[in-house]
């Protein structure tokens, strides 16, 4: 099932436009083409809307964001949404300040997403935002752990299920849940929160993803995800005695250009809830 | 000859003013200094005229363009004609919104560009502009190949003459053209299409390499255009198995950094037509 | 000594709010996870105040500044002085632009900052700005070599008196100065300077080194530029034959990466004056 998500990303020409983080945007070019997927990033008010009706699907990534870029993210959005473009939403550090909370709840508000992907602190701020209980309490922690999985998933299913997209909570462990299931994923390795842009690639990534596979939205997403993960490990075993997070960060997007649909059906460690 | 282009660059402090995006600009800085040369990055308005005086020449690439750039890119571009430095125009994505093609239009009409170097489209977009239908017809295809290599030569020549500029159509084949004759340059390498910012690096350079050789600014751009080629070749005979195209990116430019003389003048790959 | 500033940062969870340029901001971001720390991005004047209430310590750094960034840098900067957050300045081209000037001149009157840390020229530019003449003179140099090292670090000393702060002025010496005491550095390589960033990053790690370290601002400051240096050192003996300067890029980050006190006491080559 992955595999075929894989096969369609490659088979397509897919273009992205991404409205993102001047920190981590080079990455987020760089791994887009090595999944054969091509970026364009472009963010002023007066050609988003062009630009995202030449592309397959829109990336929206908080990252950097200023008042002018929102704007150019809002408008982008409702653009790709008359379109019926899919739009994936990074909310980059929702929660740790109004202005991002704030457009993050803005953005969600505006524009219908299909996939909304963050860490799990990210992802209950989106959450709070709604003004609603349900799914949000003590028990969804800061971790995603073995202890507290089973309340993260119907917090995930839940806010899936009122916003009406496909929520992604990665972490160690990466739960992808739409209203009546969740791919929880234990691919992955400890050097991927050594570098920046981890999250940012896989928001790109993602987006391509589910350009390629209209109709799987959340099998293309944890395709995505699978992918990542699969690939931090094989990243992690090229590192010599003298690299360190640099290089690993080399190797996570050489390994997504490596990719195969073989390994990725292979080495994909989840399980459906 | 394209070895005296490449010593005149080695031989002199060049320091390229850039005004350009924010997904490549590490790399144009990292490869002008593999080349020899200095970068500055400077884009508020309030400076640019300034940081222009001090430089050699200023390369404009409206890759991540907005409204506040653009007006930067303008200013810039006035003050770099009135003291006599070279200009390079990288106009990346003209042709694919209205703001870019305006974009590049309006400074092709108030700046004067000693070279405008670009993709087939982003070259047939300007010469569109123009309101010229001189060589812009439907044999200018959007790749150049053995088939139409005679018509695009015509074409870049002809722009050449109406701009007033060299014209630097890059590609699988590149075409370096003035009014009356054309460098036709078979260096290169596929895997620089899967990495971001070639094209932006190319740029870079070619600003770089004019700067040190006023006198010979289509030898100049030729030279430059054969050593980022070349460059792609040595990168990619360096590249083993688990290597993608993150790690081609940094092999790119480490090629460049140890290019010399000898070899640009024995590996170029280029006829005078 | 420099063993313990190493050994609080590794430690601590040290964020460090970045204000800085887009050409090097993933380099910043990368090198701070590499030194144990992590990054925060954010320029936007409706968040930068809150950002910087939850970091350790601002590192405003006017590489690619414009209108707007430079308002958040003051803002910010207030905030983290109201908070007692320390601040570094690493003021770019300060001298090249008359707006790189002013800017370093508007934030050092108006923020209080812990370390100053630039080029000569920049360090030398932000004296003249200060209507100084105390240890401005002739004899301040372009570069600081053995024959005017004495009277730098006089020069260095007076500043840091009437700014009260830190000043580091780096180079192929680096001079690390309070009002009464430097520490003259000698490690490095030639190499640091043919990559773009390597001033930027140092003064992001700086950040976190005395967010770590409150009490011993100084030794903070010279234990980042030894670990600097140590590491450039490191990384040269990494190239082989087709290696270039992005390879060192990387090879430097991952040198950070994996330093040890242990190597940081042992090869670090100050002494001090």
């Amino acid at each position: 099932m992955l595999k075929d998500m894989f096969l369609n990303l490659q088979q397509k020409d897919v273009l992205v436009h991404n409205i993102t983080n001047y920190v981590t945007s080079n990455s987020c070019a760089n791994i887009l083409l090595a999944s054969g997927a091509s970026p364009i990033m472009a963010d002023d008010i007066g050609e988003v809307e062009e630009i995202t009706s030449i592309c397959g699907g829109l990336n929206i990534n908080i990252g950097t964001l200023n008042e002018r870029t929102i704007k150019s993210m809002i408008t982008a959005g409702i653009k790709a949404n008359e379109l019926g473009k899919p739009v994936v939403l990074d909310p980059v550090g929702s929660g740790a300040s109004l202005l991002r909370t704030k457009t993050a709840h803005s953005l969600i508000e505006k524009v219908k997403f299909s996939v909304i992907k963050g860490n799990i602190s990210e992802i209950r701020s989106i959450a709070l935002g709604k003004g609603t209980t349900k799914g949000v309490d003590a028990d969804v922690s800061e971790m995603v752990t073995e202890d507290n999985l089973e309340t993260t998933i119907e917090f995930a299913k839940n806010l899936s299920s009122e916003l009406d997209c496909v929520i992604a909570i990665t972490g160690a462990i990466d739960i992808i849940a739409n209203s009546h299931k969740a791919y929880v994923i234990k691919n992955g390795h400890d050097m991927m929160g050594k570098i920046t842009g981890t999250g940012c690639m896989l928001s790109s990534i993602t987006c391509a993803y589910i350009v390629a596979n209209p109709e799987n939205v959340i099998e293309a997403t944890a395709a995505a995800t699978c992918c990542m993960g699969i690939c931090g490990e094989i990243a992690s075993r090229r590192m010599l005695e003298q690299c360190g997070n640099m290089s690993y960060s080399t190797y996570l997007i050489d390994a997504i250009f490596n990719m195969n649909a073989e390994t990725l059906e292979k080495e994909a460690n989840y399980e459906i809830k």
